[in-house]
Parts: C-alpha cells; sequence; structure tokens
C-alpha cells in the first residue's frame, strides 16, 4: 500500500535528519514501541521520542528495502555508529494513517558453526 | 501481492514439514540465499536444499507475520530448538512466481544498555 509504504521511508530518513516534528508527526498518540531481544517495551510517543532523542551516538539510518501492505509494512536499514555498519529492521502496524505500534530487530554478526564450509561462500 | 504472500507462507510451513519437494519447488534453479550476519551466501537450489536437510537439531519454525508486494517479501517467524525460543526474519525477491533471492536474520537477545529505566518496561 502506497500510504504505508510512505509513511515507513519517512520514518527512517526522518529519523536520520533528527527532524523530531516530522518524525513524531507518523506516529500515534499510544504507539508501542517493543525491542524484543532486550524484552523492553515503550508505551507512548512522547516517550518513545524522548528515548529516540536521547539515544547516544552519531548514529546514521539508511533504507534499503521497504515492503508493505493494507496493515502492516517492514524496512530493511542499514545502521552506522562509531565505524560499525550492519543491517537491522523495523516492523510496522498501522491505525488510520499513523504507525500504532514499531518492532525492531538489531542482529549481530557471529562466527558460523564448522560443517557447512564445502556449501558456502563467504564474503 | 497474494501470489507473493502465499509463496512465503508455504516456504516457511513447507520447511516445518520437512517437505523437501513442495520446499524446493518454490526456489528458483539459481537462487542466491544470503546470511549477512556471517557473510555466508550459498548459490544454487541444490545446495541451499542440501543445507537445509543437513541443518542440525530438531528445529521447528512459526509464522509470526507476512508481508509480500509485486517485488518483494519477507516473514517474520517464531523458531524453536532446543528449549530456545527466539525470532527470526527471512526476505525475498522473486522472478516468475519463484523465489529468486533469500535473506534471513537471526538476532539474540541481549542486555539493555544502562540510563533508559524511566522509559522502558520490560516483559
Amino acid at each position: 500500500m502506497a500510504g504505508h509504504r510512505d509513511i515507513v521511508e519517512r520514518f527512517i530518513t526522518s529519523l536520520e535528519r533528527r527532524d523530531w516534528a516530522a518524525w513524531a508527526g507518523l506516529l500515534h498518540p499510544d504507539v508501542v514501541y517493543e525491542i524484543p531481544q532486550t524484552r523492553e517495551r515503550i508505551r507512548g510517543r512522547d516517550r518513545y521520542l524522548q528515548f529516540n532523542q536521547e539515544y547516544p551516538g552519531d548514529w546514521h539510518l539508511r533504507p534499503k528495502l521497504v515492503i508493505a501492505d493494507e496493515g502492516h509494512g517492514v524496512v530493511w536499514f542499514e545502521w552506522r555508529l562509531d565505524g560499525d555498519v550492519d543491517d537491522a529492521m523495523a516492523f510496522f502496524e498501522f491505525t488510520d494513517g499513523l504507525i500504532t505500534r514499531v518492532t525492531d530487530f538489531w542482529p549481530e554478526r557471529y562466527v558460523p558453526p564448522p560443517g557447512r564450509e564445502d556449501l558456502v561462500e563467504r564474503w
């Protein structure tokens, strides 16, 4: 759905610009933000805004892929912080053109288990 | 896109059933599978099939959310292995109704950094 795709793209690009008014304007006042890897949840636009404004470091975000339909969206994005570059992803729910739920994931690099070297190449 | 959504759902459900014929039937012969966290890449349906058939452990998969459009799809799914339960996600590209690229992510739990306890609740 074009409208939801646009919201997801603006979510990332307004964060990157630190355009807090534009970013908060995409969110429902009762938005719920969850980080399943830490079992953390933030309730409400105001606290979620404060969380992002206070997040330390000179972080940067670049969207790589957006997919959206009538009820949900996802962005796969690249983040950069202190020389690190990695992938992350955020899932969205929408109600009446506002984001009502954000769930994001921050996968970390790991050493592959042995035994599959004959099938894979590395980059 | 309904067709792509259906392919993504069948990707997970046929893996869970170990229905290798159904699963491989969704893949283009030249499919590329990538795991960015380990910088591993597998080229071709046959090697990707072998990789999954040989993957150790009594693993189980359950789709939680599927989003798809004309060119891409994603599934956010739960995996279980040896008592562990966690979330993972796979992104897909399609050509002519077959999967041409799969990129998956396996985020791990981590301890949240200090300083944001006043904004978050834990679950």
